[in-house]
């Protein structure tokens, strides 16, 4: 597919609508076929946003005091999480890559120790000018990748397909940031590639203006990236920083609506950031 | 636990209201501390009930000519079971494990192709008595276990905890019946014991006087023991045979109610049935 035929490609999939999983797991199937090796992981917000709300216990979210905004994960909406996240879409991943003739093994951060993490013990939100502590939430940073058991599988022909949930230090599920969940899957298995797919096309310096598409960057320029990074996006950059830093040496943000949305990555449709 | 040293045990545990998951967790641990090896499988159905019923979507049931009840699993019930069971139930089981310091990797029989089943095309259902033919139906009977992948994570020190979904030839995720999914995996691994836990002593003679256990039975005997069994336990007995017919020494039915439930099943407290 590109000049790099060595390449073990970490693909992360964003939940969100018009991301396109049937033409990324044929991409998927193409580059197996060419002898490389491939982890994914993938998001799911969307579909659990859904859910929880179908059940009558929709989503609330948490604004930290410099303004960002994140799921609040009682117990509760993590067990919507997981059923959405870990049941229905990493399974039904699994089954379509199974039907293209991929071998792909579904597993969450909590299977094998596959992620762990440190749970944010205590979370300041701000709510209408007022600060709450909030010590039930269940979400965490990955600190260590069992990068022994992804190689083990990826050894015997299985291609691993991850959904963002850790274990913490005590035994607890936790709701983890999928992008980061890949950057640091990326460093950790020392990949070539990390592949970043949204519904956008890459990123863009006046966002929403799909016009003004960065097509390549360095990791120095990243700051700046940062600072024309949009909501969602940010975690992507902050992504793409953590796995360069790790050894990664490119990493590519490209649009997952299209067709072949991974030969086109590659091909530098998108935004390529290099070390 | 018992006099047997060398052992791979297979368990499973009822999704039935009553079982103690925390129980039988701590029993696990107790025996991979012991040196056994230990491979789960569980079912699930009293929670896909619960949620396809939050959902606004229940289950519906065929029963067949000869009188048997099954579940009606259309796509959209398959969804349902695919968060519930292979969501939740799944993901939390490897959490309390996990806990408890056991490495278990949580899997469905979709994941590394590990239960290859064929898909019932048409299912004769009788509706006030008359007969409707469902094609719609996605359940399957377990044709095939993948026995190196289950192997390799036992050898790597990880313990299986298995979710009843299976592949088809097709590559479509298939709802099977978890006590026979057991039973072949069992017969598969060549395990000495197979541990079917449910909330009830064992088989009894006359159900539901809990007066009547039968608490030894051999192969030969098993006809009669069908003949006893009333509802769900036709499968677990049907499954017990498949077992000892496929090489297993012993299926063992005992109570997942109670303390020590594996401890007490090995001490030969439920039903043990003998080749």
């Amino acid at each position: 597919m590109d000049e790099d035929s060595s390449g073990l490609f970490v693909i992360k999939l964003g939940g969100t609508e018009g991301v396109d999983f049937r033409a990324i797991c044929q991409d998927v199937a193409a580059l197996l076929g060419e002898g490389r090796r491939v982890v994914l992981v993938h998001g799911g917000s969307a579909e659990a946003t859904a859910l929880g709300e179908s059940l009558g216990y929709p989503p609330r979210f948490i604004t930290s005091p410099s303004g960002h905004t994140s799921r609040y994960t009682d117990r509760r909406t993590l067990e919507i999480f997981v059923m959405a996240v870990n049941g229905k879409i990493n399974t039904f991943l699994v089954e379509q890559l199974q039907a293209l003739g991929v071998n792909a093994v579904g597993l969450s951060g909590v299977d094998g120790r596959l992620l762990l993490a440190e749970r944010k013990e205590s979370i300041i939100s701000v709510e209408n000018g007022r600060r709450r502590i909030i010590r039930d939430d269940f979400s965490g940073k990955i600190e260590e990748v069992n990068v022994g058991f992804l190689h083990q599988l990826l050894e015997n022909g299985y291609t691993p397909v991850v959904a963002p949930l850790a274990l913490s230090r005590h035994g607890e599920t936790l709701n983890v940031d999928a992008d980061r969940a890949a950057a640091m899957i990326a460093a950790a298995l020392g990949a070539s590639t990390l592949i970043l797919l949204t519904a956008a096309p890459g990123l863009l310096r006046h966002f929403p203006d799909e016009n003004t598409l960065i097509s390549e960057l360095t990791l120095a320029q990243i700051d700046q990236a940062l600072e024309a990074a949009q909501g969602r996006m940010k975690k992507k950059v902050l992504g793409a920083q953590e796995a360069l830093e790790g050894g990664v040496k490119r990493v590519l943000i490209a649009d997952g609506r299209v067709e072949s949305p991974i030969r086109r990555a590659l091909q530098g449709e998108g935004t390529t950031i290099l070390a």
